[in-house]
């Protein structure tokens, strides 16, 4: 294994471990020596990678969006939103620690001294949201007068509320069915009846989401390992 | 002042100082030494009235619901639903501390020890909900087929969630305008098109229902004030 490689390895080894501890206990209450127990690295290369708790928390907020598979793309780009929604809320779901753990870092407001800067992930999302909800509207899929820029936050903010309320009340079990519901109604509010009645919204697509980005990112993995 | 009086009004300082605590640092960091500080109570006072740190917590969350003072009935059910909506991100966006810290111990997913139920406060709001939907559905102002049940949690989820981003995001700054624009794109889904084009969702209606539900309770308290 390439020396480069092996560092990426680590790396990845230690952003997985701190995520399931900050997904497990929250930001405050996370030790380095948790997180050098879990990844199984020495404390050398754990501080050839990082320097801080902080530094790593904000890594992992700063990959949030682009930590997620990419979805197929689709005809209507209401339905890249739908998809993207619904393999986020399968991630979630089936207890993804790296995704979980990016989540709660996100959303916890923290002490006014841990200095996380949680508007990171938030405007990642939003900005994505903004770049579909654009196509979207060039291709005609929305009514008139809908505001790109206020109804990426509107999308935004209802996922992680769903999101949070059916973690507090079913530990994320009812997930795929909240936020098929969620997206039910949004669509609903902005979508033309000619794309809303093509709209497929239904828990049972969050798996086909989810194995389609998974099979794609792993066949993009070994082509790039080829190329080594 | 009667002796009751005086109990009731110390056991009220020391859930507001709490309240403060919990809004600025979380329930991990809260320390029954920086609420007793607070809330200028004597030691003896507060373990009359409390055990543990836990136990206000729990109080706090219990009395969520009820702490937010009634709203002025309306024609329609619908548009109670959304003033209640506005005075709840009135009193976020204003800072009221009670209620800020009160949703902070909700939202924030604590530890597995810390045995919060963070359930309660949720399973109020969405009880809350859905008695307002049934009432709108039985006045006729819901389309057919509306499961009263799924929108009451998807009303108490997205607002959740549209409440904190606009936290990260603004501090509660924008509060108003992300609620307003929340409700705007929900009750299109769910409201006969005669009453949608009734309802007021202007964040300039949210200070006009504060108002007027402030002066209703303190008229009530002076009336029961009158009784003793």
């Amino acid at each position: 294994m390439a020396r480069q490689e092996r560092a990426i390895r680590t790396r990845q080894k230690i952003l997985a471990a701190a995520a399931e501890v900050f997904d497990e206990v929250g930001y405050e209450a996370a030790t380095i020596s948790e997180i050098l127990k879990r990844s199984e690295v020495t404390k050398g290369a754990f501080y050839f990678h990082f320097t801080s708790k902080e530094e790593i928390a904000q890594r992992i907020l700063a990959e949030q969006v682009t930590a997620i598979p990419p979805i197929q793309p689709q005809d209507l780009a209401l339905q890249e939103a739908v998809d993207e929604a619904l393999l986020l809320a399968y991630l979630l779901h089936s207890g993804d620690a790296r995704v979980r753990g990016s989540v709660r870092l996100t959303v916890e407001q923290g002490s006014p001294q841990d200095g996380l800067d949680r508007r990171v992930p938030m405007q990642g999302w939003i900005s994505r949201s903004v770049e579909v909800f654009e196509k979207a509207k060039a291709n005609g899929e929305l009514v008139p007068h809908v505001d790109v820029a206020l109804i990426a936050k509107l999308f935004v903010g209802s996922f992680t509320g769903v999101q949070i309320l059916s973690n507090i009340m079913t530990g994320h079990e009812d997930m795929l069915e909240r936020v098929s519901e969620l997206y039910r109604h949004l669509m609903a509010s902005i979508a033309v009846p000619g794309v809303l009645i093509r709209l497929e919204f239904t828990p049972q697509r969050a798996q086909q989401v989810y194995e389609a980005a998974l099979a794609q990112s792993l066949q993009s993995a070994g082509e790039a390992a080829e190329l080594v």
